[in-house]
């Protein structure tokens, strides 16, 4: 069985990490699949998915830090020379990081650790609204 | 349904960045899969799969520069030294990037962005004929 | 055909490269599935899978080094501050990682290159045994 949902996700950019565990096993729960896999996976080329422990010092600032130190935000872009657009950066954290998760259902739960969330990460330079595909694959 | 596909793929290496979306988008249709996901992932250690925006900027200039602050090709390897090879920071750039991506189908389509290209990375110091497979899952 | 199961991993964590390609191919094996994709998932958020080719050079220097440009594990980290803890770097170096792999399985093999090797990377900074999970969908 193969069943899939968007969800649509209010960011602020500029590295906002949002948790979105509870809608991606909200997903899971209305497909029935109790055993399976659910690929999560972010619709664009400026943000991108993994996992972390959501609380606020890595949600807010260490992470970020990171991605500061592989792509400054002040560094010089071809991108941006291109498109006169100022979000170079944001593209270049985007590919480094990748747009997609797959995570195993066993017995209708995500195997997720207890500290371990699965999270948006928009690099935009503004806010937008993104669009996550949740598909679910299983029986 | 589960069918693979091998598509080859000519680089000029040195973080070379190839669009592969059309020959991936080829190998879903022909599989007839219209609800499922595709796994791309590159066989070998000194390559990578994501997605980008595919724009000279990017794809010439800004990703190589961010994978060269994570990995500088004139930094000392240990790889190096051991095998009297030049391609160190190719292996480390394509562990941190990783080998793979799996993108849902939705109604035959992949469910990528205007602007979000799936794009083999080529790390290796020389010119390679890659392989990559194309494997889709779905019904 | 959904079938999972888990396995157990010493690790000496700061950086600990474990290959874990052995492990996976018998849990594969074990299915019988010919054709069809493995999902390799760590369980945690100080850990993650990638590729490499596993030889000392690259997994007890190198790929620490990079992951020590990208988080450095003296830098200042709020997660630290918040828990008083030690681990800042790891959580980072985790999330830029990444938890999880996809590889293809044909004719009940993994599509592996020769020198291309599953590891579980464990940036934490003591000794755990971690949990990844290996789930199997195919025919």
């Amino acid at each position: 069985m193969v069943k899939s949902e968007k969800i649509s996700i209010r960011t602020r950019g500029n590295g906002h990490i949002v948790d979105i565990t509870e809608q991606v096993g909200q997903a899971v729960s209305r497909t029935g699949v109790s055993e399976g896999a659910v690929v999560v996976f972010h619709i664009g080329s400026t943000g991108g998915i993994t996992t972390t422990e959501y609380e606020p010092g890595l949600a807010n600032y260490d992470i970020e830090a990171a991605f500061e130190r592989i792509a400054p935000a002040s560094a010089r872009y071809e991108h941006e020379e291109t498109w006169h657009d100022d979000n170079g950066h944001s593209h270049v954290r985007a590919a480094v990081l990748g747009p997609s998760l797959t995570v195993p259902i066993i017995e209708g739960r995500l195997t997720l650790g207890t500290w371990q969330q699965i999270v948006l990460v928009d690099f935009d330079t503004r806010t937008r609204t993104r669009t996550v595909v949740c598909q679910v694959i299983g029986e």
